[in-house]
């Protein structure tokens, strides 16, 4: 099988680890790379911003003037685009019968009022909205195979569900206490445009989106329990690592905490559930597509830590391996 | 007045910036720079060590062989030492009158049981344990006028406790959720010594001493509130942050947190609290003696974010500061 | 004596330095800092841009929309703006009898065709453009003292001249080869200003302006011998390393060549010689206002190495010098 | 085709590197990996000391005890070891038959004299010596095929030769000026064991081995012409770029040299010849087994800029790329 393959949005940092998970994919033909029709990368090659690819994929970036006749040539679309941008994307290449994987914030949480209150507008697809399958992808294998358009999960959310969810399913924790879930992004997280924040001086490590980034609802809606989550913005190209606290509820140890992650990941290929005392190490995962999860309990209390790459766990990979998952070829195809 | 002062652990990173505040101090005449009898550093110029100090301080790295005749010649002494070792010399140094500002554990925690348990060697000077004046120094300031001997507090002690101690005292907290306290400090913080861990294509952000940093008792101790402490490494060279999170009191709101922070270091030169809103950032206390101090408070639980240079603020401006209020000088003499 | 002084273009990474460094010298007065006209940090405490400052210098970027009357308020003034900025404005500040000290290229090379051919204008002033002083502080002691406008030479002509030009004027060198100029600079050295080429994710080492940077010129009109002068961007933020290569005359000594730079730096505080086969080192000036100067002979060539802080050395603290010796205050003033 | 394959010293960056690039490669089967007897880290599992290796490659690190022996049940062996171990173990594997790829500098240069002066032992298998195929893959097609050991290049002589030869193959120098070669490398360069001069807080740009390094000689014979080689450390973990200066032989262009590189490298798919005008970044060739050139020739001289990943194209993925070619693979087999 053979699936034609378009990227929409391929300038950015996600985008250009799409086009290397695809070129090396053996089922995947990638047949067009995309640009929103404005763009000032329009018609440059691929290569000329990101180095890597010459030599690799020197393919031009179309301007996406007619998404309706792009539509028509591909099986599978990957969106890397702003969240507004596949809100109204999405169902155009869906109403042509292609398979979405949509790596924004547009389709991932099928609430009343999530949309106005954290994304500033309202969702105009609510229909898509319900289909849409969320990509977390060890969770969801059985949804992925049947889902049309897969939403993506943030790389925040990743790093953070993999490691709690286990744990939160297995009623291990005291939910009185809402998790503490503290993670540090490097900056490619922060996407490809110039601005101060991300010159190269002005990048030292700070919290940011206290008590307001996006990703809080959206781990807190998917996990069903509030949880409080301070992202922070490290000195570093790649990487998320999310060093998450929670209280154990009375009498758990710590090794029914490994069990609970053990048996959720024993068929995981790409989760990595790290011996009893270790902890995640962001080099261990970076250019990687898999996340380690290490976990201590002590004094009531629980530590896991969570380590992806945020540009391919945390965003590309994961949308390759839904595309795995939903095609039924071999989970980690074109990714380890 | 002019002090003569010496510095033993003169060959680590704490020890070339104590060089730097010393020699700027105009109380403070430098008379000797120490490091242990067998260092191999012995008998070079710290300057070889430590190149930023060259044509500023090149004298020698005196081999400490007879402290007794070394504490006759010295009325302040810096002890950039291991734990173990201040706490043997630093008796000696007392007992010949001199004025010790001790920079490792030994004297921080005057509680039984402490060493044994965390230092892994019981305590022989429990009278000097009792004298000794913990120099957090915006909190010591009368102690200190009188103190002796100062245990000058550790650098993820100085930055939890400097943001924490404010909001407890003023009774702000919800005690039932123990604060969490997430840290992460650039790699000085180990120390100049050659090891794997500290390899420069080793290092990469990770969690390490979880449940079991010898910091999170000396913040429990000080503040007498247990704390979840989980210190990380950055892939940096200097500087602490401190994401803190915590249980408000019912009703509690931000501007209470506010200004129980503005009150208490509305006298305090060298603690910035941040306009409501901000947040700590490393690059605005690298290579400065300041500590900075965000809040930030929503569904009834408050961020403090808290940065400190940990080889400043976290160790030899502290000592500085310290010395500075001890004898009456202007509190940020050789500091700002 | 105590000088007015103020500083226009006071909102980058240059500025931020001049500030900290006016604020600590004795003779100096911080009467005002600004920014041109239209800026959008005009009226912005300068500690919101340059956190480090916060509590030690937090007065406004004031908009210069009357230089003249600023003028007659000031002794000094420091000029951190861009050339032709700096072109037009350092004759208004003259004109009322203000010291000027430039940092930009506006009055580097007295020199017909230089600016129309490097610079892309024709220099209006020429009476001051031959007045002007070119700030290479240790080689312009006795111009400096009777100069009123100073222009304080680039990063890379630090750094390249101070380890070159003892060793041409000593006739060391076979001139029948180029020197070789490789040189590396932090990202501070692009400017405080949002654009893609210095994001963080984009930053790697790489040559730039090959055959056509600015310095080049400058370099080979004040050593009066062309050279190849080729820069790069490092993936840090402060400091340059310039790697020299050149061909020894027949039969000179490497002890030749240590001989002609200790004697032409025997006076000079900021400018560090090196012992015999010991090389320049970044981090030994970063944050400092050294030049280091390594050098090494062998096979009938020589390799010079030169550290400074692009910033300081490079820039600021260089600016401050040739003012403390243009006053006759110490050298190293507010520096060292 | 199926071939056996051992890797010795495979537990250094090198060694992780090519774990990974065996066990991707179709044709290669993962036979052992091997530790000097002695060391400490034999017996452990190679992921638990390259963490990206967890759940990919888990096999252990077996202490090297008989070396006939294991090349008894071996095709293929990479070496990975110091110089002086290679020296010795090549022959035992040549002796039964193994193919041979050597990653050290034992069988690099086939002259009197050279062992002695630059690696400080005379050399005991001259037959050898004098078979090795030195393996820069580009120009040694039709030697490798017949090869039963392959001397695989520096990681300095890589990237400064395949720059180089094109154009004094060419005869488009100026000898007269010996080409100046500036390079700057990643860490991992230096290997895996814990230094001080490795040490994270240690490590900023400067050069070392000015006028001693091994790859000088190296360089030099392999293109036949002196040339002055400064190596330089870089604060960044991978990566080479080199920055090559020469006098242009009368009359010669720019593009004359674009022409030649072109022309050496039509067929060659690992190595890009960028656009007139563009330099080589490091970003671009990191983390993959390309080497990226860029030409810029002005007033009569050349600058080359050339870029590797030192682990990879320096090392790890020539090696496999020498082996590709030595067994009529595709050349990119596991590469790209």
């Amino acid at each position: 099988m053979t699936l034609n393959t378009i990227i929409v949005g391929a300038s950015g940092y996600t985008g250009a680890e799409l086009i290397a998970l695809v070129h090396r994919h053996p089922q995947l033909h990638l047949a067009g790379l995309y640009v929103s029709a404005g763009s000032e990368d329009a018609n440059r090659p691929v290569s000329a911003l990101h180095g890597q690819l010459r030599g690799v994929v020197d393919r031009p970036l179309m301007p996406l003037s007619s998404p309706q006749d792009v539509a028509k040539q591909a099986d599978v679309v990957f969106l890397a685009t702003a969240h507004a941008v596949s809100h109204d994307l999405a169902p155009i290449f869906l109403a042509q019968g292609c398979v979405v994987l949509d790596l924004s914030g547009a389709y991932r949480v099928n609430q009343a009022d999530f949309y106005p209150a954290h994304y500033g507008f309202a969702h105009q697809s609510p229909k898509w909205l319900e289909q849409a399958v969320y990509g977390l992808a060890e969770w969801q294998q059985e949804a992925l195979s049947a889902a049309q358009l897969v939403a993506v999960p943030g790389c925040y959310p990743t790093a953070s569900q993999l490691a709690l969810k286990p744990v939160l399913d297995a009623g291990l924790l005291d939910k009185q206490m809402w998790p503490v879930i503290n993670a540090t992004s490097g900056v490619t997280g922060a996407g490809r445009k110039a601005s101060l924040t991300n010159s190269f001086c002005e990048v030292s490590l700070h919290a940011y989106g206290v008590f307001s980034h996006r990703h809080q609802p959206e781990i807190a809606a998917h996990l069903d329990t509030p949880v409080i989550f301070t992202p922070h913005l490290g000195s570093y190209k790649r990487g998320i690592l999310a060093t998450i606290t929670a209280k154990l509820a009375p009498g758990v140890s710590e090794a029914e905490v490994g069990q609970a992650l053990s048996h959720a990941y024993q068929e995981a290929p790409l989760v990595r559930v790290l011996p009893a005392g270790e902890v995640a190490k962001l080099q261990a995962v970076q250019h990687t597509g898999f996340c380690d999860i290490g976990y201590q309990a002590a004094h009531g209390h629980l530590i896991l830590t969570s380590a992806i790459d945020n540009l391919l766990k945390g965003a590309a990979s994961q949308a390759v391996q839904c595309l795995n998952l939903k095609f039924g070829f071999a989970e980690t195809t074109a990714i380890v």
